[in-house]
This record gives C-alpha cells, sequence and structure tokens, in this order.
C-alpha cells in the first residue's frame, strides 16, 4: 500500500484566495450584472513592455529556423541573461554577485517552495506574520512545521509579528532561529527595510549561522535611493542569504513566467559529521536534477528587460503603478478608511479595518456594499486580522471608479 | 545551525551527463578541429512545427495587447489546452479521461521529480535497470533510497534488469512493491509495451494496490497501431497509474517547455489513520502551492500541436527521426556493431559493444576513433553495462556521415 505525504494533511483546508474566489461568486451569482473592481490579487494589468515583446517574437522565430533552433538549455538559465542580471541588478549597485550565483527559473512561487527541497528537517523555520502564504504552505508539506493550533499558527514554526506597533518591521528575535523568511518591500503590508534594518538581520544570521531567505520580488517598487533593493548590498550578506528575485511585477511577467534566485557560493552550511557544505553545489544539484530550465522564448523576453529601451518601458510599468497606489493612498486619507500603509515602495496598500472590523467582515461589506474586491488581512496570518490589503495593480479607470466608491461609502 | 537534507550526500558523485561532457570536452582539447558527431543525449535538432510557431507568434502579441494580456494562469493549465489534450490524446484513443485530470507543467523531469512531493517514506519502490537517472536521483534526494552499495545499486530500491533475456522489457516482481516507474517507448531501450504485458503491470497494480509512474514521454514514435500509447488504454489504470506526458520529443519542445501529466480522480491512497485520499487532491494542492502555471505563450504552442496542421507536422517531425533511427538500425547491422535493439518505436538504438567491451571503453573508442558521441548504457544502471545508446535526434546528413564512419572502423 502506498504512503502518502502525511503532512499535505495538516495543511489549512481554506486557503486564502480560493475562499476569496468562493465569496465573489457567490456574490455573482445573485448579481450578475454588478461591476466588481478586483483589487484582490496581486495580479499585473498591463501589457508587456515592448521590448519584451519584440524580443519574443525574435526568439520565437529562432525556434521556426534549424540554424538558430535551440533544444535543452542549461538547467540554470542561459549565460547570457545570468550575466545581465548580475551586472544590472547587482554589481551596479555595489554588490558582489558572480553570474554564476543566479538561477534562472519559472517562479519565485516555485524556488521559495523548493529551496526547502535541500534543507534538513529540525530546522528552527521563523517567518513574519502577516507573511506570503506560500513560505508557510510549502513548511507544513516538508514537516517543518507541526499541527496547526488553536491561534491558527503551526506549533513549530515562530512567528515575528509585524504591526503597526513596530512599524511593520519584524523584530530581531531573542532566540536562535534556522531560516528565517524576509520580504521587502513586504508583501502584504507594503513596508520598507533600510540598510541598517536589514544589517541587524545580517548579523544576527551570521552571529547564528542561520540562513536568511530574502524575498525580493517587489523591488523595483523603491523609491527611495537609500534603500537597498537586494540584500547583498549589506556586507557579509553573502555568508548567509539567498535572495528571490522576479520579473512579475516589474516587467509584469505573472503570466510569462520569470524569475530568479542568487545562491553565493560562499554561503555554507555544516553537514551532520561537521564537514561544510557549499549551498550552491546543493541548489545547483537540485535545479539540475528536477528542472530542465527556463524556455529558451521567454528567458529572451526577460534578457530585453535590460536592454536601454527595456529599462525605460519597466520604469514606465512601474511608475503607472506607483501612481495608482499614491491615488489610493491619498483617497483612502479622506475617508473613514484612513489608517492607510504601504503604497509608496509598494504596490500594496495595507490599511486597519474601520470600527474595529475583522478583516472578513470588512472584506464582505467591501464586496456587497461597495462592489470592491481587496484581500482580508487575516488570510496572511492571524496578526493580519483587522488589516486588509488592495492592490495598485489595475487600469487607472478602474482605480478612479473604486475610489470615488469607496469615498462615497466611507465618506467622514 | 541550518540542516541540510543530507540524502544529498548520498548522490553519485558523477552523473551520467557531465561525465560524457567532461570526456567531450578532454578530447576536443587536443583535438580542435575535430568534428564530432553528437549522437548522445536526447535532444531534437529540427525546428519546431511552423503551427506552433504561428501560434506563438500570436500568443507573444497578445501579451502586448491591454485587452488581450495575460497575467497569472491556472496553475493547473489553462482549460482550452487541456481539452484538446483530454481529447486528442486519450479520449480519442478511448481512454476515459477528463480534461480536469490534465496538469499541465514545463516539464516531465520536473514532474517525474516532483511527483515524489505527495508520498510518504517507507514506500518500496522498484525501477527498472537500465533507468531514465532522474528517477533514481530524486528518489535519492527525498530519502527513499538508503545508501548506493558495492553493485553500485541503492541499499533500499527495487531494481527491475530489463536485458536481452527477458526482450528489454522487467518481469513483473514476485514480491509487492508500493511505487513502480515504467517508461515505454523505453528511455533508453527503444522497447516497447504491449496491452498485454501493461495490463499484466495493472493487474499486478491493483491487486497489491500499488501505483505505477509511467512515463510515455516517447509515445508518438509508435507506429504499430496495435500498441498502446498510454496506459489508459488498459482497463483499470485509471485507478492505479499517473501518466507523465511530454511535447518534448514530438513537437520538439525540449527547449520550449511543456508537459503534462494525468492524474485521475479515481486514483485513491489510504492515509496513515485508514481514510481515502484523492491522489489528484494531493497533487492539485501540490501544484498550487509551488507552481505557478506555464508560460500563456508556451501553452498557445503546445495547444497548436492538436490542430490540423499542427498534428500532420508533428507527425512529419516524428517521421523523419524515425527514418534517422532506421538508416541507424539498418548500417549498424552490416557492421561488427550489428547486435542492435530498439529504434523501431524510438528515436534510441541499444547496442551491444563489440567484442565484451564495457559500455565506457566503447564510448571512448567511438569517440576517440570514430569521433563519434553516444550515451553508456552503464550510465543508465549496472544492467546496462556492455550496451549503448545512440540517439536518431539528429541531421539526416549527420546520420549519415556517421554511419560511414562506423561502418568504415567496424567492417566485418
Amino acid at each position: 500500500m502506498v504512503n502518502i505525504n502525511e503532512n499535505y494533511l495538516k495543511l489549512k483546508a481554506g486557503y486564502l484566495f480560493p475562499e476569496i474566489t468562493k465569496r465573489v461568486n457567490t456574490f455573482l451569482d445573485s448579481n450578475p450584472k454588478n461591476e466588481l473592481i478586483k483589487l484582490g490579487i496581486g495580479d499585473v494589468t498591463e501589457p508587456l513592455p515592448e521590448a519584451c515583446i519584440k524580443a519574443m517574437m525574435n526568439a520565437v522565430e529562432d525556434m521556426g529556423c534549424r540554424q538558430k533552433f535551440k533544444g535543452y538549455g542549461p538547467e540554470q538559465g542561459y549565460s547570457w541573461l545570468r550575466e545581465k542580471i548580475a551586472y544590472h541588478d547587482f554589481q551596479l549597485r555595489g554588490c558582489d554577485i558572480d553570474s554564476s550565483e543566479i538561477f534562472i527559473s519559472d517562479g519565485s512561487k516555485c524556488d521559495t517552495g523548493n529551496i526547502l527541497d535541500i534543507f534538513g528537517k529540525n530546522n528552527k523555520i521563523a517567518i513574519t506574520d502577516p507573511v506570503y502564504p506560500v513560505y508557510v504552505d510549502t513548511n507544513v508539506m516538508s514537516g517543518n512545521t507541526g499541527y496547526i493550533n488553536a491561534e491558527n499558527r503551526y506549533d513549530d514554526l515562530i512567528y515575528l509579528p509585524i504591526k503597526e506597533e513596530n512599524n511593520f518591521v519584524a523584530q530581531i528575535p531573542d532566540i536562535k532561529v534556522d531560516l528565517i523568511y524576509l520580504c521587502f518591500p513586504n508583501n502584504p503590508t507594503g513596508a520598507v527595510a533600510t540598510k541598517d534594518y536589514l544589517k541587524s538581520w545580517v548579523d544576527y544570521a551570521r552571529f547564528n549561522n542561520s540562513i536568511i531567505l530574502f524575498d525580493a520580488a517587489y523591488e523595483a517598487f523603491i523609491t527611495d535611493e537609500s534603500l537597498p533593493h537586494s540584500i547583498y548590498e549589506i556586507e557579509g550578506a553573502k555568508d548567509c542569504a539567498i535572495e528571490f528575485r522576479s520579473f512579475s511585477k516589474n516587467a509584469g511577467f505573472t503570466g510569462t513566467r520569470c524569475a530568479f534566485t542568487v545562491v553565493p557560493k560562499t554561503l555554507m552550511a555544516n553537514t551532520a559529521n561537521n564537514s561544510k557544505i557549499k549551498i550552491w553545489d546543493m541548489w545547483n544539484r537540485r535545479q539540475s536534477t528536477k528542472f530542465n530550465g527556463v524556455s529558451y522564448i521567454i528567458q529572451r523576453g526577460a534578457e530585453a528587460v535590460y536592454s536601454e529601451e527595456g529599462k525605460k518601458q519597466v520604469d514606465c510599468l512601474v511608475r503607472f503603478y506607483l501612481e495608482n497606489a499614491k491615488i489610493i493612498r491619498e483617497q483612502l486619507g479622506t475617508t473613514k478608511l484612513n489608517q492607510v500603509y504601504g503604497g509608496i515602495h509598494s504596490p500594496y496598500i495595507w490599511l486597519k479595518t474601520p470600527g474595529g472590523m475583522s478583516s472578513w467582515e470588512f472584506f464582505d461589506e467591501l464586496l456587497q456594499k461597495v462592489n470592491i474586491v481587496g484581500t482580508p488581512g487575516s488570510g496572511f496570518g492571524s496578526s493580519g486580522e483587522g488589516y486588509f490589503r488592495i492592490s495598485a495593480f489595475n487600469s487607472r479607470e478602474n482605480i478612479e471608479k473604486a475610489m470615488k466608491r469607496i469615498k462615497k461609502y466611507y465618506q467622514i
């Protein structure tokens, strides 16, 4: 008889986004003509940069021509893409990252999940609360969490609350943890990390031989030049951090699929019998064995992000969403929903629900009375209770329409 | 201190294909002008079907247009692709497979590795020997194999030899195993399975509550209509088998990346406390949590495989490689390398090395004296020792040139 991975049975039944879809569909069944505006899931709406389109057109053409046709590519990604990433995203910002330390993948969701393949059991794992649910669920599946308890938390995870009181950045724990997930600019709160703050994490990790799993999927939204885009801008981070990056939120690749993970060659761990092992070797073996590289066509599209036109067009896209975020922040500020956070270096606005409503109560009210879909903060963790995420990924027209509705319903 | 997955330390150091690359590079360093012909790795060489190119061109255009732009798609794949697969690949062949049972992915290598995520420890796992190395290595990484022993086999795996004596198909074991990997048409031997033979496996699996992991990546090469393309052509297989399919070898998608896995909703397993669980639910949860779907552009390319022109063009591609295989078989038959198998319903020719040479001895001779690269059979497992794989994936010109060289060196 086949044994299954029993850890799957520990997963919470109602995953956040399916629950939202269910409630939205129930509402639409009774109100089929309603013009809902969706500011829930963090999915982009604007077309890909022209430079990426052109590059992918050429790449598709290559695939139809015997001389230029590409079969299996390197599992780690083509060097022409890895080199551009290393140069533009890291070396230009003073980070000593080599192209061989860049692993191209089809998405950060995959990478943040798959990274657990190379780690053992019995690591103490810290996540912030609220947090991107994938970090939690993939740890549950890997058997790292134990069971969920009455507070809706997994027994063996260490939760670092992020709240108004700590300016939405987690305090450095006073106990020793092995793996720490950090995400800046933060999903869902939109909070950012200063260099000093990240340095305190790097110091902590080096002191405790911990590894930081740093998710920088939203780095393109940083508008203040003093803020770090990469954890490798902090000295010593190459000895204690893996960084996840994506083309989803800067170049709009959510449906195109390309991302990358940085694993420095200096990042070491100890084996059970106390010899040193390179994390790079392990991840390289994992990717070579369980992955076959990203489509040539898509990698050419990602490469174009680094061309002169590409950079301008990506910048334009990001500024468009940031302007949406600014409109949301400002308009909400004039209503009863005026306790707003994030949305400055992030496409996400994090707001406190009015009148002490729970996140889901507010979700239902906004859905039914204002016909807007957002994301309940409690879906990201217990400490998200009483908060709500609004995404700036939408057309200007929809953002303005949504704000008009909110201003009417929640006027002071 | 971070614990690593210690199972990685049990992996054999020298993986087959890197070792080949190393020897080839050493040879080329001393013979830089040599015109090596590579018939080693199973990578296609001919351009993509015109229908796929057109479809991807249109899809790239969609991504540049706000109205047609696609963000996140369903993690399981777009229904328009899943439906075409279910209809053309299964329902038309009498298999009762629904589109909801098709999970689109970026490759069979990923799927055959990732599938282990949903299974527990302590399963008895059977593989054939020789075998596609990914099945073995991913089991090592998951901790299912124990250590490698003096016979170059992992202690806890059950090896089912496939040799000349059993016509290169594994005997049904007389002990009970839980998971069985089968691949037909077989990589590396090129052997095929009849319906009767597969039925005996389905009967075995149903009797023992086992699950068959059926790799049908090469089904397009079957030329005899009486042979099954899918395990679901066998009654009862929906209760005991998962099938892996790919667009790599039929439509030449090795560098384009699209595949799919079939998980029937009737496939059940028992949990530790003896309740039933649907394997479909587990795989769906795995894919929704650790995967974000295949690029819209690539899925449109795969869809075109099922158009009228697409089908004709794929057929043409497959017949081209099959004709290569036929040439290889026939020409080798006139030489000292005349013990040849496979190559009829498969792009792979499996040959017995001449004069009792070991697989690697023959590899070196073929490389250095005849300037042809193939794959040593022992790299696929101990029972592959004394055999050698020649791939028909190349241009006609190269195949003919290679055969000329072989006929000269190995003339009788």
